[in-house]
């Protein structure tokens, strides 16, 4: 037995990385209880793919529009044992357009699960929310109300709720990952807020100079894209029973200083690469992050074996072994 | 200067009364924050009315369905200052027809903030939620996180998200109250299964025997009509500033026991009365009435000066006084 996988979102960055694991060996439990060769990957995404997806016949490549119900319902078929749903508008695009956030993450969201209830098998489905999902609080636990302050923040909590509410009837086998933020995102910066997180790793390393927007006491949550890539197979393979009626695992990650982070930087790869840092605060950029925990406790996640990065140091190690081939710019 | 007001389910039990007493005198405050008189009070429903609805020419009736758009960009236009939202599929309802109870209680509360904000004046929405919206506690408060249990609870618990987004976007002047279990309901008995708790009192009341299916020991976390729908005009009232960003106000309640309920019925009307109640346990509905809170700390509400009943024997008494015109028979 074989198993038929679909990630949306499937050529972003998380999605891609995704994908690439559960190709390499068997590693998502089947029906059964067993870990299981997955024999057909579809990844379907809004446009063509930035970075080149893997190059495997079991690979299929769909573009296509995730508010488009029937596009969804000939994604989701009668085949299919699992979705990991990745594809959303991301913070930013969906403070900036309310009605295209609301598309795509709410409704597009609830296609997805009408897709998966109508194959009337039940399949997985992994759902990845955010710590977007809080407002304002410093530190967060298990049993922290959900109180967004941003359309996408409220978006993810919706998608969490109907998560719980499909699995409860029996449609779907559903499970959701929050995630802290994902440090270090390879390739080029982007407009979140939280980008300067990675670009002030990444491009020092790369030769560049960067600005540093926050103060050095900040404190960020994070989790490197392959510890993240991990707790969605971790969450993926957890017995539903172990979970209960409430299906939303809050990741944890760890919570260095930006002063710690620069500093692990420095140790790593000496003061001509971490001197390519300028302080430059901005005001709206702190006033964002000052938003964010800075602390999760999740006893949860913890129980179900999932781990965060141990230091600041691993997450440099491998961001420079698996995304800049072991070589940076001293 | 006079407001229109639009109440969707407004021929049903709490929108009918809230209608009467908006009626009865100017204490809803408009746009300059003082009391002001209502020239055009629109009582939406799916249907034709039950109880005879207010007769008086301010009063205008429209039936039509919550699911099309057009309906309710035609209800809600840009003459309106204030819509109360009580038109949803109840518990059992949505339970039982998963897909009518999104359609109505998810799309159609969409379609009321979607047509309020095309209005472009930011109208007052106040939205009715439920401790359906927590999920097994015993006791909670204002910071008790949402696990919703039901399809109408995880609805509600959406709804509540969506006016504070609707909110901070400032497409609305949206405000939740989240109620307690009504008692006493006037009327028929009805399926819910909260429905005992009205029936145990009301019946007996008029001469009919009636089945207590709960042990005595079993709390119930109630709040009269009366109280209901001045908590509905308080949270209309209340300055947006005062709530702040999460404007979910949970409405205290009183948590007697179904022994201290019957008590009190015995005190008020006497032993012939209460002898009508016949103890007959139903396991169903005694472990669906134990996964409700017992008991609610909601120290906004109290902040806001938000009152529920001082006692079983003032709810007893005002529904003699208000629907059986302040007989009983003994």
């Amino acid at each position: 037995m074989a198993m038929k996988v679909v990630i949306t979102g499937g050529t972003g960055m998380l999605g891609r990385r995704l994908a690439i694991r559960i190709l390499a060996r068997p590693e998502l439990r089947g029906p059964g209880g067993n870990p299981e060769a997955v024999d057909k990957l579809v990844l379907f995404d809004a446009s063509e793919p930035v970075e080149p997806p893997p190059d495997d016949p079991r690979v299929q490549l769909v573009t296509g529009d995730i508010c488009d119900p029937a596009t969804v319902e000939a994604l989701i078929d009668g085949e299919t044992d699992a979705v990991f749903h990745f594809a959303a508008v991301v913070s930013g695009g969906a403070e900036a357009d309310f009605d295209l956030g609301y598309a795509v993450n709410l409704t597009g969201g609830r296609f997805v699960l009408e897709a998966a209830r109508r194959t009337g098998r039940c399949p997985k489905i992994v759902f990845t929310s955010s710590l977007a999902v809080y407002g304002g609080e410093r530190s967060v636990d298990d049993s922290t109300a959900l109180t967004p302050r941003t359309s996408y923040g409220a978006q993810k909590a919706i998608g969490e709720l109907l998560v719980n509410d499909y699995t409860r009837k029996g449609f779907v086998d559903g499970r959701t990952l929050r995630l802290p933020t994902i440090v270090v995102r390879p390739g080029k910066p982007n407009k979140a807020a939280s980008g300067f997180a990675s670009s002030i790793l990444r491009e020092p390393l790369q030769g560049e100079t960067v600005s540093n927007p926050v103060s050095r006491d900040t404190r960020m949550l994070i989790l490197s894209p392959k510890r993240a890539v991990q707790a969605f197979i971790d969450v993926h393979n957890v017995d539903g029973d172990v979970l209960g009626p409430n299906r939303s695992v809050m990741m944890n990650g760890i919570s260095p200083s930006i002063g710690e982070m620069l500093d692990a930087l420095r140790a790593f790869a000496g003061d001509a690469v971490a001197d390519r840092v300028h302080e430059a605060p901005d005001a709206l950029v702190q006033s964002i992050v000052d938003a964010w925990p800075w602390y999760a406790d999740g006893a949860r996640a913890r129980k179900l074996g999932m781990k965060p990065d141990a230091s600041v140091q691993e997450i440099i190690e491998s961001f420079v072994a698996d995304e800049l081939g072991g070589k940076f710019v001293s």
